[in-house]
């Protein structure tokens, strides 16, 4: 009897994880003699911890492959990090205890980097407790910060979504600067690292004024408001594209402008207003502002197509690297070429991917800091390239799939989280 | 010899004002006979009263068929609204006066309610003035509240933006909402009419819950927090679409909730995290807030085809009327059947459109104020219905026109406006 596979998702959702799964499972479903049954977790390793396991064999080929096309998590996800082997062996020794029970011979964890430090430590206690799991991790994260592959699965179609509504939106106030608004803020995920605010960047290339607030550039008042009257004044407008992990020299994010409402209850904003109102301030420009939020981690309706085919090729990857036997690993995008695009699958051992966070390089912000570089744009486009629209209904809605998630019967006490 | 025409933009643009341009230009050079020069107002009319005109036919028969699908207004817009004939007659002497300096015999006015009171004046004057100018409005609005016609240009791509930015944003807070995020908040434009807002009530026939506030309901937080509570204990999640107009009893809109910043100064907030800080504060839920802002009348990598073709449909038909000899009219969109959705071009005098506001029917609203009808949905979903996507670039982006804008020389003096 071939060995069933369990599969999860981890953290933040995005608009192509799913595409991820679709991988995974039409990949399983060609190799009977070798995979069993594929089981999801219902949200994510919590679903496994408490072995409450979804049965995909119960979901048809159609809605199997419609989730190529609709975003979030098909089967839930969650923020739930495992502690160290330390600190918690326990919930390690359940996970093996559920794959043992369920006669799981294979993990595919589909996340970011916590994720993969999670499945490289159930790889090897698995092999230890004499259960051997073959444990291959499916890169995933809008944040583009895994190590190793070129770039990960749900970034480029942040991306193009960032960068096309950064360009729309700039249209839009250069249309009405002479009289009207002439500063547009869009603020943009990216607690860390600037690799989304980068996109937005993009829109230079189409003549748009723009300033691009980095988290890894220290804030500086004066010298961004000297800026952005640069651009006004020969331009007529500015756009500025904030990340949300902007932070002044003493690390306190530019959200945390220390807002109360009418009662004194702290407030929590957005770094949007907080730039829009010190420019307002400074220099009297009226101004718009936009907080995309969860809408650009969420945009099937403008995924790249270059996004939509690496995030199913690292899920079919994942499934024949280990069909062929291999463990602790997660397949990786390799750059071929830029100009002409060319990529193709390798693969990354998890001991080198785990624990590794991959950083925007220096060089790709320009050197006033408020922009990026010719090698960053080389970087982008690609990873932006071509449209992979979802299909509509006759009501002009986007058919996206809702699973009918079966319950695998389940065989073990309760596990208290 | 044929008289010259001229067009502008008015107010805030949209993602298919420019499909309205194209839809004239295009026209106006299929009748050398009767229409010779098409000039448009650089940023609106007020490039009628400075006789700032651009001369639309330098631009390429290429260019300006790219204005149907570039968002914007390609020849500047602006809000600038004149005032009543009797407090500045001087201002609409200065239009004719320009008029006839350039030989203008049709004007094509794109915009909403107040450009529809001044091309009707405009077209009562000149006749008095001795020199008669055939004006004809052009609907426009993302407001969808101008009367007669059944909906309006600019309107149908908002609605088809929120209805699936929300559906989207929906499913990812569902997928985490089990040990995460359980709220997400989008606020959409409408400071006095909820079409906008309903258009993201639609999600509601997917599976989401869904609570909405409407500028025609006053807010009432107690029962708001209660329908909140219902929803998120039945599905463990729900989604809040709130209009920037939405408004307490006393006319105060939430978005005025009095915030200051640190230094004490009134803070310019959103509706959204108002909403999203009071639910975390009454019921302890996790939250997501986005403010959409510009992109969702700029969104036109999103736009609804319904809503592109009667946007060219009904500047192709000003042209037509005109050239027929029409004036003071302004063509409309009539709905022949909702399903097969079918429609037709008419037309309504501008003395019946001029201070006439379409307010959403309050049968739109369901019962508990907080949704919509069916009846709402039938008008809906017609509008919405199809993709009229743009052409992208290899690398990815959109390929937007800007127009070169060459100057007609000027004939007058300087106006001071």
């Amino acid at each position: 009897m071939p060995k069933n596979a369990f599969y999860a998702q981890s953290g933040g959702v995005t608009a192509v994880i799913n595409a991820s799964a679709c991988g995974v499972i039409e990949t399983a479903r060609k190799h009977p003699e070798q995979i069993g049954k594929v089981y999801a977790g219902r949200n994510g390793i919590i679903g496994a911890l408490t072995e409450d396991l979804i049965d995909t064999s119960a979901e048809s080929d159609a809605d199997i492959a419609a989730l190529k096309h609709t975003p979030s998590g098909g089967f839930g996800s969650c923020r739930f990090k495992l502690k160290s082997l330390e600190d918690n062996k326990r919930e390690y020794e359940r996970l093996i205890e559920v794959f043992k029970a369920h006669d799981i011979g294979y993990f595919f964890y589909n996340g970011g980097g916590d994720s993969a430090d999670t499945c490289y430590k159930v790889s090897q206690l698995s092999e230890k407790m004499g259960f051997p799991v073959q444990a291959i991790h499916v890169p995933k994260t809008v944040d583009n910060d895994l190590p190793i592959t070129d770039n990960c699965p749900g970034f480029g179609s942040v991306a193009k979504y960032i960068a096309v509504s950064t360009l729309e939106a700039s249209f839009d106030v250069r249309s009405m600067a002479a009289t009207s608004t002439k500063i547009f803020v869009i603020e943009v995920m990216g607690r860390h690292a600037g690799w989304i605010a980068a996109a937005g960047a993009l829109v230079e290339d189409n003549g748009i004024p723009v300033v691009t607030l980095f988290p890894e550039v220290e804030f500086d008042q004066e010298k961004f408001l000297a800026a952005v009257k640069a651009k006004v004044e020969e331009h007529g407008f500015c756009t500025i594209v904030v990340s949300e992990g902007c932070h002044w020299p003493d690390g306190k994010f530019l959200a945390e402008q220390g807002t109360r409402d009418s009662f004194g209850h702290a407030q929590l904003g957005g770094a949007a207003p907080v730039v829009a109102n010190m420019i307002k301030e400074a220099l009297g420009y009226k101004f718009h502002w936009a907080v995309a939020d969860y809408l650009q981690r969420a945009a099937r309706h403008l995924a790249s197509e270059s996004d939509v085919a690496q995030a199913y090729a690292l899920g079919e990857a994942a499934v024949q690297k280990a069909v062929e036997g291999k463990n602790s690993i997660m397949p990786t995008v390799v750059r071929e070429s830029s100009n002409p695009y060319k990529w193709s699958i390798g693969e990354a051992p998890l001991s080198e991917v785990a624990n590794v966070e991959k950083m925007m390089p220096m060089d790709f912000i320009s050197e006033d800091g408020f922009g990026i570089t010719d090698a960053c744009k080389e970087y982008l486009y690609p990873l932006i390239k071509g449209e992979a629209y979802p299909p509509y209904t006759d009501k002009g809605m986007p058919d996206y799939v809702t699973l009918k998630h079966v319950a695998v019967p389940k065989k073990l006490d309760t596990f208290e989280l």
